[in-house]
């Protein structure tokens, strides 16, 4: 015998995936549920049932939302003429988060891998071709990672893109807001003096 | 619009009252879900769904456990004359990972507090002497935390189980295994001193 038994040594053990639980704050997590059963843990895995069954990739953008379309392709007062890349639902939620971006998305779900077998078809890059003539998309934001691999797929979608009439753009890079220079890493510090304005 | 929507949005904030889970972290668990909706994210509801329609608290001990009566007080296989008093079932569990306690526990549930009217009826207190009488109990384990109102509530027992034939003890106090002198509280390494034994 070794702590929770049985159903609850099971929940602890699925909750322990989670990224950022490890199982010490994996069994506090279930501890506190125990203690609020109705409170909270009811509702947590009906919420959690629910959008299980229901949650959907958008057939246009691939955002996931729960309940059909997606709210942002659905939304008439989005812009069509402009598409920004992102590489995972992640980074629309925080595109949206930061509330600048008007238009409509393209999510990857990934990145170009040889080694995982990613291609171009997996990241539905195709589908994002058939849709800046579609739709008549004037710009293309790609707001992928600062990682090698979210530049190379970058640079294949600018190449793809080259010679059909469609500006191709990214996110500037610099000094966070609020952001310490002591705390940043040197490539953030020399993209930022690279780009420097006037003050 | 402000990042996810709808339920995945509610999803989030219910997750988000998780202890160790503040906002960004629920909803990076929430995201690791939508992407294995099959594989982790309904299993989980499920196994918390169980969970939270079926777990008890012991009527003998105050353990949780799921489906009908509590492993440690059902084990023929557990001593019946010692009872080791705990606050809390994440403490029971910590004992039980120990490995070393054969016997049975008693859960408080909290400790004694006038301001929040806990008082003994509420730690199941007279349900501990009617157990000690019952059980022929000879040896009650005070394993309290050694916080102020642990103390306080260990010592609160001490009183009232004196002169009833029972042996009373507490957890020995020191230097964990491991434990690095740098960056234990002072008052652990004077009460290791204090209890120093020969080399
Ligand atoms: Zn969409
Ligand atoms: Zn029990």
């Amino acid at each position: 015998m070794a702590g929770p038994q049985g159903e609850i040594e099971e929940l602890i053990a699925l909750m322990a995936r989670l990224p950022g639980l490890g199982p010490r704050s994996a069994r506090r997590a279930v501890l506190q549920m125990l203690r609020k059963r109705a409170a909270l843990m009811a509702p947590l895995a009906k919420m959690m049932a629910q959008v299980a069954e229901n949650a959907r990739e958008c057939e246009i953008c691939g955002n996931i939302s729960v309940g059909g379309c997606c709210e942002i392709c659905a939304a008439p007062g989005r812009a069509t003429g402009e598409i920004c890349v992102v590489e995972d639902v992640a980074d629309l939620w925080a595109m949206e988060r930061g509330g600048a971006f008007k238009g409509r998305y393209h999510v990857l779900g990934g990145v170009l891998s040889a080694l995982d077998a990613v291609g171009p078809e997996e990241l539905g890059i195709p589908r994002l071709l058939a849709r800046i003539e579609a739709e008549g998309v004037g710009e293309v934001i790609l707001a992928l990672n600062a990682t090698v691999e979210g530049q190379t797929t970058a640079h294949y979608i600018a190449e793809t893109l080259e010679g059909r009439g469609v500006r191709i753009t990214s996110l500037a890079q610099g000094v966070p807001i609020g952001g310490e220079l002591d705390y940043l890493d040197d490539g953030t510090i020399s993209a930022a003096l690279r780009a420097r304005r006037a003050f």
